[in-house]
């Protein structure tokens, strides 16, 4: 299977319009009165009104529609650390997406500093103007500080390389499942890649954090670079320690690949070519591989089946089963806004797992996600995230 | 003279539209390969281009089109200091126009800070997005310190304020001038108020800080609510004693009134009705009288005829000989962000002032500055400070 190159299309695409977004008026200005209506002395109505009653800037301004999003380029796509300037592509391919797929009017904020408390620091003063702030890009561990100390900041505050990829990748387990009738609170799952979006992932299978949680799953096991996370290491950061809790029920101990022997579901949030067929051999019968690398995922699908997998996923938008996370951003975002949710809950992000799983009718091997242009998606995950957060109140 | 009132149209306009800026992209996305170029895979060719030469984020991105209008909300039009949420209608009014008139893409920024040294903070952390930074309704005297403090950026960073009221204000004395056949140089002006504006336009006025300045007016005298900023006060901040370098040539005292008497021009960048026809009438034979306070004017225009003003400008949109910014900033940064200046300097502002002056063609008393739609205008302001900032290298 050849995978096509989109460097080129790319850089010419970029270069031709010099960017991908802009900021367009919604409202025409001709004259003299429109000029002193939508600005001085006309303005000073809606300002003196939200200066009155700060709940109506919502009323007058494009706070309820708006969402920052925030990078410090530290953990950008699967470049690393490039760099507030370099993540700006990225960011603005974000704010595109918020906008095509739920009417959300995102804007990129790229940010110098790279240190946990500055970047919060500077978050909260720039709040005023957003509705919601999702966090991108951002890497583990200050990723998880930044996003934790900003969950009181009164609006949705939502790292996506974190909970956004955790919604997608249950959302594919629930219909992989259901393919191969296989009971998911059963399952043994590896997630390799203990970083923002695997320790999210781990937390959201379990159930972890849920009063009532429909899902569970019997065992779900994290690894990094050095092996399984189990308590008998002792080079864990606080992070990774805290995910015992929820994580490695048999204490198991060795390398993702003594983890993946007999496990049901593989899911990688980690780096290039990692397996080969041989280890997803030694998996379950009808293994469950989802290979989230990016661009290049852990194993190639074509590799994968080789080994016996019964269904595969990537991150790649030219491969089967993407497990992208359009699919949850877009409505998880709306369903928040319109529901004015001071934060986005655990019990929300099941909301849209389901949701997006209940968009595919039929699912096969070869379709266990909805499609990224399946447009009924984002109204059905921002029905199910507004109906969760307003039970919450 | 009646004035209308905009307020009840402007709440109905804001409500309705919630808002007044929205983002779009540049670019559609209705498929696979179309995802796949402007997001991943393919966005990782621009983001790799730019963190290989930092330079090319210009060729690739936003950034050389887009500005921030940063406020605290501190000094919103005439409204003072009503904070970054009752600031938000403003600031998407800027961005409006900032569209409109120049092509350039704004977006608003509101501040939770209102202290100089989280304001410079926070401008730099965020400012990898933007290719300029137009700082507005921040009050005085913090403002001083926000903009001198962030000129090393790299990037144009210009109080609009201060300097883009201080541009329109000199040009339509320009023409004020030519149209009573006096010799600006040789006038005396009169500035009530030394704020942000005040101080600014005092030091245009006398071309302090420019190498070869065509236009240096003879007196400049200074007032605040206590009366002339003279040397023989102290109670002054840094900022008026820092102005008192080429203001107030000879070492006057008393109140405003005083400063009035054998004035050829009053500039009020103040408060509403301080001035009534009596003291008009102690100005010099006819007297230019441009009262900028915002939305009521220090005194109405036919109020100041009837004191003898030959000529009287506002800040208003619905009044004749309106001192608008919007006549200058949109073009300032137009010329700015196309010569890839990193500073807006004095000979910019000068080049400004005089282009603006110059799209009238046939001036007269109630035409001294160009309407606020004349096309014309933004594009030949950014021709002069294109041309006066490639001079500088």
């Amino acid at each position: 299977m050849s995978v096509k190159d989109f460097s080129n299309d790319s850089l010419e695409l970029h270069r031709k319009h010099k960017g991908k977004i802009s900021v367009r008026s919604k409202i025409p200005v001709n004259t003299k009165d429109d000029l002193s209506t939508v600005y001085s002395p006309g303005v000073a109505a809606p300002c003196e009104a939200i200066a009155a009653n700060p709940e109506d800037v919502y009323t007058y301004t494009i706070k309820g529609n708006t969402v920052a999003v925030v990078s410090d380029g530290s953990a950008v796509l699967g470049l690393g650390n490039i760099g507030a300037l370099a993540a700006i592509p990225v960011m603005e391919g974000k704010a595109m997406l918020f906008k095509k797929f739920a009417g959300i009017d995102a804007f990129p904020i790229c940010l110098v500093s790279q240190e946990a408390e500055e970047i919060i620091r500077t978050v909260r003063n720039i709040a005023p103007v957003f509705g919601g702030i999702n966090l991108e890009d951002i890497a583990a561990p200050h990723c998880f500080i930044v996003e934790e100390q900003l969950q009181d900041l009164g609006i949705p505050v939502f790292h996506d390389d974190q909970h956004g990829t955790a919604v997608v990748v249950l959302a594919a387990l629930i219909n992989a499942a259901r393919v191969l009738n296989k009971n998911l609170n059963d399952m043994k799952v590896v997630i390799n890649g203990a970083g923002a979006a695997g320790i999210s992932i781990a937390r959201l299978l379990k159930g972890d954090g849920l009063k009532r949680a429909r899902i569970k799953i019997r065992n779900v096991v994290l690894c990094d670079r050095h092996g399984i996370v189990s308590s008998r290491r002792d080079d864990l950061n606080e992070f990774k320690r805290a995910a015992l809790r929820y994580t490695n029920n048999d204490n198991q101990s060795g390398t993702v690949f003594d983890a993946l022997r007999g496990a049901d579901v593989f899911v990688g949030v980690s780096q290039a070519d990692l397996l080969k067929a041989a280890d997803i051999r030694t998996m379950a019968k009808d293994a469950i591989v989802l290979a989230l690398a990016n661009p290049n995922p852990e194993i190639m699908p074509e590799e994968a089946y080789k080994g016996g997998a019964a269904i595969v996923g990537t991150g790649r938008s030219d491969l089967p089963n993407q497990v992208n996370n359009v699919l949850g951003f877009p409505g998880i975002f709306r369903g928040a806004l319109d529901a004015r949710a001071p934060r986005i809950t655990m019990e929300m992000q099941l909301a849209a797992a389901i949701a997006i799983a209940s968009c595919v009718k039929q699912p096969h091997r070869e379709y266990v996600i909805p499609s990224a242009f399946d447009k009924s998606v984002a109204r059905k995950v921002a029905k199910a995230v507004f109906k969760a957060a307003k039970k919450r109140h």
